[in-house]
């Protein structure tokens, strides 16, 4: 397939279905709504069904996550195998990731990690947690050592999540790429070609070649044997991945590679997308501060910014509300608490109150406003606790002696 | 600029000047001579006048090398700047490298390496040798594991020329890749579209994006940072690269992007091909052993192939040739003696007396075969006392304290 012909393709399949999702940008038609099923049905992953759900809580022994139980983590690749895998009582590993591009995180950034303690803590396995500092780097007008420092921050707001430091292993891809790491990006490399990659990611010829050159960097923590301090002789563990599903095209790639390396294709849990503010229509943005809730706001932020900006589907007047209700398919407190408030006769309560226009905007968002300042707040003492002596020791290049215990 | 149009350019530059000479292929029109006028003329670098071959002598209290006297390496870029540097009292260092495809090497393998060698003992510098077994994984069918293989023994053939330990280090890219020397290879990556390298290296949307991601890591031991175990603290030293002149793609794109990072340009003395035993229409052919003379060849194999392959230029008949005398523009075995016969004198008389009919072709063969019999029975020796510890140490990660001495 000519270049010319792999964009046009591209275009093509954009106009198709109005949504763009991709690493880089994630929007649909008309600033509305993504279309998750359509977006299973493009990328060809599987909806995660409550039969898999149900299979997930015996498995573990324990109640599944708030995100599990509410379809937050909503499509998969594979979840099933690595279930089987589970079950016979073979372990695998966790892999995800994250791009630090900005010092502070807000909650949706946080959505798929919170998501990988609990899968950590469930499954008890270990998990690589990959910064991509050198995408950032290629990606944003910022120097690899900007990039390098965001990424410690970053590690700092992501320890603060409470993983395990006998399971995990951190590593900025500046400091990690080498050795048996850069001989799988070689590998990879060599299975996909430009027509391929401009298929997949929509490149362009005046993209610069650091662009191409880095899909190999993000597929090759699915392969054990890019970590041989960690999985040295082990190169059937299976890997999982929890990622957001804008993501999901690095991973097609390489699910596509693997078996021509003679690996096996990492398996993939994916969320949907944490929404803005000002409402559901597509990922938060890092230059409106207003559009998230920051790790770093205060209670006082919070408090204003839920108040002012959180875009409400109750109606003009209190008397439209009491008779028609709130629509909550709009409303953005509702959906917040959705991923936030963990106990759900409290949220069906609101939910049921508020749509029946017994309960206020103002209410909903008081409520919520307690539940974000409590996460922020339980996330910020963590973070402070978490010291450069503890970065180190999470990123240390290092055998995990104990990581399937 | 489109990919298409890049294309389109790449392949009218090639028919307007008749010839393809890049990293992958050396092919002059219908069978041709290379046309190193036209070449210099194409690539945008200098011939190599006698004003700098004087300047070497004058600087290095010795005779020039025979590649230097002969024009074997016969254009630069930034030489004289280098010479300069040198003049001042200041130092520089050397790189040059290998692509490790193949078991044994020929006598043209060698040149650049005997050349380097000169270099290093002449200016007393520190050198450093990529191979890069990474890039032969990429563009030849070859395992990761088969190219380093490759890469050790190479490593033999090359410290068998005679380099000092105590100023060279040589490296495999698949060993040495990362840390300082990958935040170079993306700082270069971030400077080059794809277009500009479809321009430089007339890839394809068919290949894939190892070969389009391997252009930098070619490019940055150019420049010292890439090694922070030699060279910390100095940025600002020159580099000088000696190579053949299919190279020089991936230095002209080193040379567009080092200015943008705050690098030096780095200097190229650059040699012309050692032609086929068949005639000098380009490089000599791996898969065809009989146009080369291997450093592997007996005393045997060598008289067997001069005398069978090595292409003359005497007449039909030993009449025509005392009446006309050799065709010295097409005659392998002067060319050859031009590359290795060090005595000047010997070689002028025999040039003179071969060009005028008064020697035959097998008196210059004959010559010749002793040459080359000398050569790589040395080389032989040589390379039979280089152990593997010697490789490792030459290979070994490490500072080089006496390395400006």
């Amino acid at each position: 397939m000519e270049k010319a012909e792999a964009e046009r393709k591209v275009e093509e399949s954009m106009e198709e279905d109005d949504q763009v999702v991709n690493p880089w940008q994630v929007s649909a038609k008309d600033g509305g709504k993504i279309d998750y099923d359509k977006l299973i049905d493009k990328f060809g992953c599987q909806r995660l069904q409550q039969s898999l759900v149900d299979r997930v809580q015996r498995l573990t022994s324990r109640p599944p996550h708030v995100f599990l139980r509410r379809g937050v983590f909503f499509a998969h690749r594979d979840f099933e195998e690595i279930l089987n895998v589970y079950e016979r009582g073979e372990k695998f590993y966790l892999y995800t990731g994250r791009g630090p591009s900005s010092e502070a995180l807000h909650l949706g950034h946080l959505v798929p990690f919170m998501f990988t303690k609990y899968l950590q803590d469930a499954f008890k396995v270990p998990l690589v947690i990959q910064l991509t500092d050198d995408e950032k780097c290629m990606w944003k007008n910022l120097s690899v050592e900007e990039c390098q420092r965001l990424a410690l921050e970053n590690a700092k707001d992501i320890i603060a999540c409470g993983f395990d430091i006998s399971k995990t292993f951190i590593f900025s891809d500046f400091d990690y790429v080498g050795g048996a790491f850069y001989k799988n990006m070689v590998k990879v490399a060599k299975c996909v070609t430009y027509n391929k990659v401009v298929g997949i990611f929509g490149f362009t010829g005046e993209d610069h070649i650091g662009k191409v050159s880095f899909p190999p960097v993000q597929a090759v923590p699915s392969f054990p044997s890019s970590f041989p301090h960690l999985f040295s002789g082990k190169d059937d563990l299976r890997c999982l991945i929890p990622c957001a599903i804008d993501q999901d095209p690095y991973f097609r790639m390489t699910r596509d590679v693997a078996p021509r390396l003679g690996y096996h294709k990492p398996a993939l849990i994916e969320s949907s997308f944490f929404p803005a503010m000002q409402g559901e229509t597509g990922k938060m943005s890092a230059s409106d501060p207003n559009s998230a809730i920051y790790v770093t706001d205060s209670a006082k932020d919070i408090k204003n910014k839920i108040n002012k900006y959180a875009f409400s589907g109750g109606q003009d007047s209190i008397e439209k509300h009491r008779l028609y209700g709130a629509n909550l398919e709009v409303d953005i407190p509702i959906k917040y608490l959705n991923f936030f408030l963990d106990d759900d006769a409290e949220l069906e309560h609101i939910t049921k109150e508020y749509g029946a226009g017994r309960m206020l905007t103002g209410e909903v968002k008081q409520r919520l406003i307690q539940v974000l300042t409590e996460i922020v707040e339980r996330h910020r003492r963590a973070r402070a606790a978490v010291t450069d002596e503890m970065v180190d020791a999470f990123m240390a290049v290092r055998p995990l002696p104990n990581m399937f215990d």
